[in-house]
């Protein structure tokens, strides 16, 4: 038996007693070979590490991400969560999918092939998620057959439509849960149900969809777990209560952690999946029970057998820890191999153009002007009822409310009014639509954003108090082929490049988090109000969370899922 | 949504909280719907039963056992374990295939098609289990590739020659092991290795085998979860102290119940795993636990998500049970049908010659005759040192003796001496080997007793104080194509027909029952001393069981693993 490397004297976490031990471990061809308390003698190993007073514990194991929400690459996110711990990945490459359809999903598998953590993909079964927007691609058997194939997929990626599971049978998302449930039995399908209870939840879980990774509460995780759930739990979900929940309750092979949507600025201040176990273990959850969730209960729910552990046979993914709850990660191994060592030099190596040529010539549309920003009124001139998509800090959730607005020569003179018009302009050159509306509340009182990172459609989106800024907030975005842009005065305050389908860059994640900072900057400057005002904007054009929201077919009324008129 | 069936007000087994929850079921398609407080005016179900005072738990899993331990097809099998509970099996056709190689396998596989029960299979790995006798069949490589295509398999059976896997890198058994580890990850591979321990238990977890199956003690259990092992615990392993241990633990996930072999009259006598489960209750275990091990805990070591737990999208197989310390059955439903009724007339239908015409013509062995029973010596006249095979109750092992036996005109006079002739027949027509030694100890005093069910290979086994007696035992099994055969002067006290490969019968279960009941009488009547002296005696031709056994190769010393010969 080859020893290739050998760690002494460590402190090794035992999946099973859910405990820390101390002794030796023996790697061999990339997987763990011995775990004991026999001296490296008995093996005569290539190499050897002391482990004295340090932790070992398995690599961390994300199931549910989006890559596109930190807005870089495959191998940007690997380099990323690598010094972070994280060795294996379940990501949803839904966004890309959304832009380009199954070859968008085809490109982040084959970037992602020489990538040095395991990044697996789930299939995103929810694009379009609704009837109510333009997107640049679809998703259905066709691609999902084709996808199946590939050895990266490890599961049916989150259904969102949960509504349309429960209550329509024949919808294209039950069609497509049955033909996974018959055709890919070993494929878990992966599920999204906020707030549904007893029967609905009864129906959905029947359907075949057994996990839920939004916002849990107590009552809705026992709910969940009494009928045989996987619990995802994300940062969102983590309250006090939740936590304390987990803490008290034998739940450990119920939930584990996720991270889903990771903003490329807090991956780089605060950290990935191990900031969540981080975060858990100082809301008061023993650290080895932060780990179990972390590695152990992702490995199961994703059905992969060869990793989560450290005992012979399992794929020799670790971490070397030097403090156990502050998970202060000193080196990181793959294969048996180290990736990671926070004494050396750890640099990302850049690569650009990855992508093929139309990947970068995304964004099918003219210029904007002034007449693009015109709303007619249904009358000539006086007052008009309007419904105004109203901004909330703390939440995505946007509320409906009405306001009179004054008509000048039957245009709404929004510029004049405490609103800010916003539009939507599909970019895909599928059919030119447009829409615009009216925003209130917690969001700009000057200047105006543009972005194409706009869930789920990633049509241009704009929000401004005027049409000047309006104009060369979107036009920057659109002469640059996708990005973030903030603008005020006539000058552009702040401006991320996104030039991979208008979602993604190539630069450097410290460079993009530094910009992603100033963004952040630019739009509280403008009088934004919210804890996360990138995701608060880039998710007013997503027709599945509630109240109102608008989208290139116009406003829509989320949970009475149709489109509404601007006018009262 | 169609419900047909509904059961109202009944203590239903919740697998999360391992406890009981009052409450109604919904059963739609064969499939669990719905489990809460709602009432029946919610559903209109076509059917409704009232579950007043009883408790419902999951049909019961059985993933570790071999059928033909019981002597008899898949039919009556599954007639049999139904009526115990067990709604579920893994299979492991380990003696139809040492006599029918891979068809064999695949009978027993078609046989099990129209089941009421749920007959899945792990594929034999270890046929033969040794280079030390003769078989009628062989698998290998070759044969599992066509195996694991059938919906069937669910694994690969128990790795029995654990000794080759730690110390022969390139081992017929390590080849087929990584065979299956490269081509078929999602097989589970399942293990036998007693007494291994440390450094030898991770070389045989490295290899890619990761249950253990064999009798257990507190350290080697500690041990094999510790390395990540899944523990299946039989009978044998369910000693005060490993319950207690058990009960003592938080061990849940890591081990489940099985019964490996249950021999036709226990199995009418006490039941099936619903014994063992009733007997670990009675031992000290919740029974919210010992149900555990017996539902969640085999399913998901099988991988068969699809079952095991009372939660919606989940296989409607459950017992009404009216005592829960007793597991008392009230009835027991497959697929959410009535498959018994404690109150109703419960019958098995009986079929025969449902095998192949060859299958009951496996005996190709002629008439003994006086000359067969003869050993010559190597001196003419005197004493000589022979090897004696010596059986003490309690134990499936032998100890090897040294005694004294004399010799008239270079014949073993082994007719006057305390010791019984034992011979085995090859019984495949292949080579006609035949060999003959001596037994003492706890085995016969007078008569004879000869079998074609004999570990692994099924020779032709014989055992007696004189020829007489030997040849007409072995001739009564060889002229009715198999059985069990006890004779006492020259009279045939009892005679259990074995006529499908010599080691089946086709007859109803009662039946084999009570002919085994009769044949345990009549050993011990001829001074046989042992707990079970049927699986004392059908072992004495198994060559991976210390510590002297017999072949038609000869006397085997196991633990050294080589033919000896019968004279010192």
């Amino acid at each position: 038996m080859n020893i290739d490397l050998f760690i002494k004297n460590v402190k090794v976490y035992n999946h099973s007693f859910k405990k820390f031990i101390q002794g030796n471990v023996a790697i061999s061809a990339g997987k763990f070979f011995y775990i004991g308390k026999k001296d490296m003698n008995a093996f005569e190993p290539k190499e050897v590490i002391d482990g004295k007073g340090r932790f070992m514990i398995p690599g961390l194991i994300d199931i549910h991400l989006h890559i596109e929400s930190t807005m870089v690459t495959p191998s940007t996110f690997s380099y990323g969560i690598i010094k972070n711990g994280v060795t294996t990945i379940v990501a949803e490459p839904h966004e890309m999918a959304n832009v380009f359809g199954i070859r968008g999903i085809q490109e982040m598998i084959d970037k992602s092939d020489h990538c040095t953590a395991d990044i697996l993909y789930g299939i995103p079964s929810s694009v379009p998620a609704t009837q109510f927007e333009t997107t640049g691609g679809a998703i259905d058997i066709m691609e999902i057959d084709e996808l199946a194939k590939n050895e990266s997929v490890a599961c049916l990626g989150e259904i969102m439509d949960y509504m349309d599971v429960i209550t329509k049978p024949d919808c294209k998302t039950n069609r497509i849960v049955r033909h996974v449930k018959n055709n890919y039995p070993h494929l878990p399908i992966e599920g999204h149900c906020p707030k549904l209870m007893d029967e609905d939840l009864s129906r959905f879980i029947f359907a075949g969809i057994d996990s839920d990774h939004t916002h849990q509460t107590i009552e809705g995780m026992e709910e969940r777990i009494r009928l045989g759930m996987f619990i995802e739990i994300q940062e969102k979900s983590m309250t006090p209560e939740i936590i304390q929940h987990l803490v008290e309750h034998d739940y450990g092979e119920h939930f584990c952690f996720v991270t889903d949507d990771v903003m490329p600025d807090s991956f780089v201040d605060q950290g990935h999946l191990n900031h969540i176990v981080r975060k858990a273990i100082k809301m008061g959850m023993k650290p080895e029970d932060a780990i179990y969730a972390s590695t152990v209960t992702p490995a199961k729910r994703m059905r992969l057998y060869d990793r989560g552990m450290i005992a012979p046979n399992k794929i020799a993914d670790f971490l070397l820890v030097n403090d156990i709850q502050s998970l202060d990660i000193d080196q990181v191994f793959k294969n048996g191999i180290k990736v990671y060592d926070y004494k050396e030099k750890y640099e990302q190596e850049f690569q650009s153009k990855q992508f093929p040529a139309d990947f970068y010539e995304s964004i099918k549309l003219a210029p904007l002007n002034t007449e693009d920003l015109n709303i007619k009124a249904p009358v000539n001139n006086g007052n008009v009822s309007c419904r105004i998509m109203t901004i909330s800090d703390g939440s995505t959730f946007t509320k409906e409310k009405i306001a009179d607005l004054q008509v000048i020569n039957s245009q709404l003179d929004w510029e004049n009014s405490p609103f800010c018009l916003i539009g939507v302009f599909e970019r895909y050159g599928i059919n030119g639509n447009k829409a615009l509306g009216l925003v209130g509340g917690d969001t700009i009182k000057r200047g105006a954003i543009a972005t194409t990172y706009s869930h789920d459609n990633h049509n241009l989106l704009v929000v401004g108090k005027n049409k000047e800024d309006i104009i060369l907030a979107a036009n920057t975005v659109i002469e640059n082929q996708g990005g973030y842009c903030v603008v005020e005065n006539g000058k552009v305050l702040s401006f991320l490049k996104l030039p991979v389908g208008g979602i993604l860059s190539e630069e450097p994640l410290e460079q993009i988090a530094a910009e992603m900072k100033k963004l952040r900057q630019a739009m509280k400057g403008l009088g934004y109000k919210h804890y996360n005002p990138i995701m608060s904007f880039s998710t007013q054009s997503l027709p599945v969370s509630p109240e109102l929201k608008i989208t290139d077919l116009g406003l829509v009324k989320v949970n009475e899922s149709k489109v509404v008129d601007l006018f009262v």
